[in-house]
């Protein structure tokens, strides 16, 4: 159905000629064909307009022929719908202006229904998979529990996110309380979004891995392992932990059918952290795409070889930054097409 | 010679009755005596008038009796000391107004005379000495090269630094350069500490995270080698890398005596992966100090447990947090005197 299925059988376990890849952030400001429309509209709009959210998840794809596409949208779209502030200040990043402090705070906090809440992201799945037209597949995402947590106790980014850490550790009541209606929303919301059309969910932990090992299995495995739980039989799911290497024996345990890693985390100890026989997805320095084109060619294929091809999808290891150069992100994903152990 | 010397022993890996305990940032915006200093004078009225740095350094021994003193100064005042212009900004953190992006910049970045530019730190070790009595060792410190090379290019604290990064992939030479510069600057301050009468010295390497392990290497490693070099057979060492957990079993050959771990390593993680030898450092998370106190003397307890008494320092993961009440730091330093096996 899917013509090309790479992305698809690396997720099984299959064999493949060579890995799938595509990039964290794709859709994004490196792309001046993003800028452009970037420049015309607010973040906000950018999301909720199906034709523009659609138009910018492709653009990626038609330059770079991508071996999956991902949703434009953006982790945060969660606790607006679940009646929590959220704006996008330029040049600061997310903003919650009433952050969830304490359990009064959580009485406004809602499960909101997705229909009317976020059904334009919906709308903007179904127009994608039309101009996709069953060439790649589409990659839809939310953050875990405990990264939407983190901006919501917070109210904006932060080194350390000590305020949402000092909420669960000084009223660890209300802290899962507000984690499991995240978590309750979210399952909602990927169940929306495989009926709408995406063939592949990832869970974003983005900031796991400011947990000790013990505080990550109360605060962000238990939650993501529900989301898996929910969607396993459905959609192939993807956990990409950012900084959660000590994460990812029970990662694989869990039933999701890939594991995203980050670069500190090298090829050898990847696999052997993660058992051995779960896909993984990843894990080329973002920055290191500064360096000349033909350095990150040569990168690339040491990285496909010490990875092996198989149950294995190149990707970075975390989003793509602005100031890439797009022969550079070209280079990365040419060098992966042209791959041959 | 001196009367507490727990500390001492833990480095030498000797069997001791308790593990010694000292935190990070002990001196700090936590401690109100700290804070009525903080409000009088400026940052660096603080760090470069020896009364004040010796008296900040001994508050919080006075408060909480802990097995070692570590020197009040920044790791910043290296690059201040090599002509590059560095501010400390209220609610902001460092700047540095003119960063070294290129080979131009970097040639007006010098090294310095330590007894010409930093004589003050000096003479607030000496002050110091005379304070402690020699009741406890006194720990001097530097940054590692990576991380103040993070500072003086990006000009400011950052998510990512990705603009010193930037230039140690397009500009390896520069960058390369740069790290010498510090590097050897870093080496004679060091040096000239040990005489003024430092017990220890400990390198931070606060962004050596953001690395991979094969340009941690490269950018991090082999200058923090440069100094273990020079001056191990003078003073013990301890490298802490935050983030740092795939390049413990490196650190563990460096001949440091002991490695500073954060707290996304276990303490079996942490055995494991530095080699089971060298004595560790840390790994309290500092939020958790936001747990009540029976909690901390709890968690605190266990930690021990599982460190194991002997080549062991209970340190937190990183420094304390300007938000933590007194009684909870206490409940931390007496569940480590009060331990028993």
């Amino acid at each position: 159905m899917i013509k090309n299925d790479l992305f698809l059988r690396a997720l099984k376990g299959e064999t493949v000629t060579r890995p799938p890849v595509w990039m964290m952030r794709q859709a994004g400001r490196y792309l001046p064909e993003f800028m452009e429309l970037k420049n015309k509209y607010d973040f906000f709009t950018r999301c909720q307009t199906p034709e523009l959210a659609s138009e910018i998840t492709v653009q990626p794809i038609r330059r770079y022929g991508m071996d999956a596409a991902i949703l434009f949208s953006d982790i945060l779209v969660i606790p607006q719908a679940m009646n929590i502030d959220v704006e996008m200040k330029p040049n600061f990043g997310p903003y919650l202006p009433n952050p969830i402090r304490n359990e009064a705070d959580l009485a406004n906090v809602i499960v909101p229904d997705i229909q009317d809440s976020l059904g334009y992201v919906l709308d903007a799945i179904k127009m994608t998979k039309e101009k996709l037209n069953n060439e790649i597949p589409l990659i839809g995402f939310a953050g875990s529990p405990w990264t939407i947590l983190c901006y919501c106790v917070q109210g904006q980014g932060s080194k350390n996110f000590d305020l949402a850490k000092g909420l669960c550790f000084s009223d660890p009541k209300t802290a899962h309380a507000l984690l499991q209606k995240i978590t309750d929303t979210t399952i909602a919301y990927l169940k929306e979004k495989v009926k709408a059309g995406c063939n592949a969910i990832q869970v974003f932990d983005s900031w796991g891995g400011m947990l000790s090992p013990v505080d990550y299995q109360e605060f962000s495995m238990q939650y993501m392992q529900q989301i898996v739980d929910a969607l396993k039989d459905e959609i192939p799911v993807i956990l990409f932990g950012k900084g959660c290497w000590f994460a990812l024996n029970d990662m694989a345990k869990s039933g999701a059918s890939a594991l995203g890693v980050d670069w500190t985390c090298s090829p050898k100890n990847a696999r052997y952290l993660s058992g051995g026989q779960i896909t993984l997805q990843g894990n080329f320095d973002p920055s290191r795409l500064l360096s000349p084109p033909a350095a990150i060619k040569k990168m690339v294929k040491q990285m496909i070889d010490e990875f092996g091809k198989d149950r294995y999808i190149v990707n970075l290891g975390h989003g793509i930054l602005p100031n890439i150069p797009i022969e550079n992100a070209g280079a990365f994903i040419e060098a992966v097409k042209e791959y041959s152990a």
